[in-house]
């Protein structure tokens, strides 16, 4: 076996492997928008089975004899073994009986978590949640080799990123934030909440029209209905889904743009890596950066709101907003709330950082379940100013630590920072973009992350390819600075 | 291993096979609905890796080792080994290269065929058509081992059924279907044609309620839209599809009640056989007699039609038929044509006598492919009277033989043999049935076609699971009194 016999064979069976990972996510993406409700049980089995050939490939003894003999012929060859060689080391450190018992029990733990949410029943789900915290640990153990417990998780989700870093990132965050909260809650002038009702043919017009604008490629994808809104797929067929509340068009048109957001990332990646190991979105902070950049700094900004406004005088008529700039503030509203899914940008990252303090000591075991509810309301008082209700709006609101996702949430913010950074060269490669937003036209913003960020996908890490594009080290500063200036204009503080 | 371990490692390895199976169903239900066209050629790759784990599995060694050892329990464990023993040895008799090579040409003829089929080319299509027709006869050689190597093909389809006992019911067949079809078009009294224009959305909220009236079970199973009608899925997730023509709202309801026969066929199986070899259709043969005696026998009655009557009225007015008779001659009315699809019940066997005696030539090695289009043009005239004006109305009018379904035609017209034992031996046990059809009720038919034939699945042979349910053994007879007496009463003979 000549090391390019082994490259090549390697890259044939990942590439079958990626071609059946993607079929399990168009199941996953079946699941949640068309299957009937009677065949939940045989889904169950159905992708159990799926799971255990993806299983089988990914723990093949042939993949340590390949990596071993392989030598890339360059960079792209080389970043795509490191790829493979990452997760062939994560797969083979973790037992196979404890990956196996890891997967039973998150899947158990997703509905036991949805029916203590529906009764707002804490007790409910915290035996549960005590297992998979145990069994996340001995995962860590496994992984971390003597390293933080904590880290080794983050590191699945955002490669090389670390609590300590994040730590400190949000202790420089924290006090602008908290600041900035102050003033524009306090402010004099208070944009007008939205009123009246949306039909949901039209909000679902414009939510096409919306990611047509935002450049989403329909011939790679479609759009349909969820009950929590996601993306699905990479390389050709990338899917998105939203949500109608017909008393908040907001939410599904913002829940639209910003799966296209992470859609685009995947059908921007260089078709070349389509079934390989550099086919998809680097991180979920990177990934994350995409959603956001599109939500927010584009889809919220001034101009493009503009534009927005008179799309929706066109399809609803007068809804009470008068004029551009009050449905500017409308849209950018701050307002105190519970759910971290319906936060405003300034509260976002507040309740990020509250979920990474509680699930750092979780895992460190600074903190049992049996306390979790007191330690989430004292600090949701502390930090927020108002008392949680009921667990459902509380500690029991997130599906995340049910399945075991610990280390994920931190991601959120580091795609906020990341999209800030982002930004800010965007602004600076195309000062006029805010003519072509007044227009709805996000054809500059879109190509230029396409060209950036999104066409590299795997290529290089997490924080190379904010940097490349960017110029510089990303950091907090410039999402700081934007929060600041767009929210002290709105509230004409 | 002990017999029992054998049998339950056996059983637990299929059923892992038989979800990947569904899983690949799924796949295709995808793709012919819902998938983004620019997806198709990712989609291949996705498919053909699955497929590939498919084949894996089904050439497994260990499942000789298994068959070897297990010993059946009782007379469903044995008609499991039936299943899985006739499988196995169907696949170990084809060398892997060829199953390989018959995969990759009929994937490659089936784009080749529609285009020809497009352009009423068939000399682009014959090449394609020969190579075909080459690998589909080294497989019948594999398989025959010295037998008849059309027989062979037939009984991948319908286990039992051979070309001399097919010929000998069509020759008994034809006389009278041909007397039946002169004595209707020469009928002084014609039924009125349909005319007029019927809405999509209404169409598709009648095929909905017609589905329902027939008692197809929503919370498993959907209808959308493709552009030839097919069913999917079995065990909790049987989904079907229809199409609409807004000149031609019979295609749609008629297409979705036949859908409804073959998904309620497998809804209808006893749910402890999920996921097993006995979970599915037991034949084609027999799959067709659900779809067409739900579509035919029931869904064209005199009663049936009587309150799809009212049905329309109610939601498209006057359409220009007058009076619930009038439409039964209208839903049912006898007519020329090229399309085997499009036929009605008179013609339809006609259509399928004349591939079954074309195709059995072509395997047989009596009719080369370049003497086809003037074999089939020849024929159809003879048969029909009238000249085929293009081979798109001809030879290149059905997708089987592109893709190596050799043997498959004629168990439409055992489908509709065996609507016909059924149908005599349903009215026996339901005398009042007429009654229930003329309010849309078609729970006593379904009922009793779910408990006598639906609920066994694969326990028994074809021919048993009918003689089972008339309490004779299947022959044509009662079908063709059937047709017969409905025809010579529409057309007032």
């Amino acid at each position: 076996m000549t090391n390019n016999t082994a490259y090549a064979e390697l890259m044939e069976f990942q590439r079958q492997t990626e071609a059946l990972a993607q079929v399990a996510g168009r199941l996953g993406w079946d699941q949640e928008t068309v299957m009937p409700r009677g065949a939940a049980q045989q889904r169950s089995e159905e992708m159990g089975a799926l799971e255990g050939v993806l299983h089988a490939r990914r723990t093949d003894p042939r993949l340590a004899d390949w990596l071993a003999a392989a030598e890339p012929a360059d960079d792209k060859a080389a970043a795509q073994l490191r790829h493979i060689r990452r997760n062939h080391a994560r797969t083979t450190k973790i037992p196979g009986a404890l990956a196996q018992e890891l997967a039973r029990v998150t899947s158990i733990a997703q509905g036991i978590w949805a029916e203590a949410r529906a009764n707002d029943d804490v007790a409910a789900f915290l035996p549960t949640l005590a297992q998979v915290i145990a069994l996340r640990r001995q995962e860590a153990e496994c992984l971390a080799e003597g390293g933080d417990l904590y880290d080794a998780l983050i590191d699945d989700y955002e490669p090389g990123a670390t609590a300590e870093s994040l730590g400190a990132m949000f202790d420089r965050m924290r006090p602008r934030l908290v600041a900035l909260r102050s003033a524009v809650l306090g402010a004099e002038y208070q944009p007008k909440p939205l009123e009246g009702h949306f039909g949901q043919d039209a909000q679902m017009r414009m939510a096409r029209d919306l990611a047509t604008a935002f450049g989403y490629d329909w011939q790679r994808g479609r759009l349909d209905l969820a009950v929590h809104p996601f993306s699905s797929g990479s390389g050709s067929d990338a899917r998105i889904t939203t949500r109608v509340v017909e008393t908040d068009p907001f939410n599904c048109f913002y829940s639209t743009i910003h799966e296209v957001g992470h859609a685009c990332y995947e059908l921007g990646i260089d078709p070349d890596y389509a079934l390989t190991p550099l086919g998809q979105g680097v991180s979920m902070g990177v990934h994350e950066s995409q959603s956001r950049i599109y939500e927010n700094q584009l889809g919220r900004s001034r101009a493009f709101t503009g534009w927005m406004y008179g799309q929706m005088r066109e399809r609803f008529g007068d809804f009470g907003i008068a004029g551009a700039e009050a449905f500017y503030g409308t849209v950018n509203r701050v307002q105190s709330g519970f759910i971290r899914t319906e936060a405003d940008e300034v509260h976002y990252n507040l309740h990020v950082m509250m979920r990474f303090d509680l699930e750092r000591a979780l895992i460190r075991g600074d903190l049992v379940v049996e306390d979790l509810e007191a330690a989430w309301n004292d600090r949701f008082k502390a930090d927020f100013g108002i008392a949680v209700p009921r667990p459902a709006l509380g500690m029991l609101q997130d599906v995340h630590w049910s399945v075991g996702l610990f280390g994920y949430f931190p991601t959120y913010s580091l795609g906020n920072v990341y999209a800030g950074c982002l930004h800010r060269a965007l602004r600076a490669a195309v000062p006029d973009l805010d003519a072509a937003l007044a227009a709805g036209d996000t054809s500059a913003a879109t190509g230029w992350l396409r060209e950036n960020v999104q066409r590299h996908g795997g290529l290089y890490t997490p924080r190379e390819v904010i940097t490349r594009a960017c110029g510089a080290e990303p950091g907090e500063g410039p999402l700081l600075d934007y929060l600041e200036a767009k929210f002290r204009g709105i509230y004409r503080l």
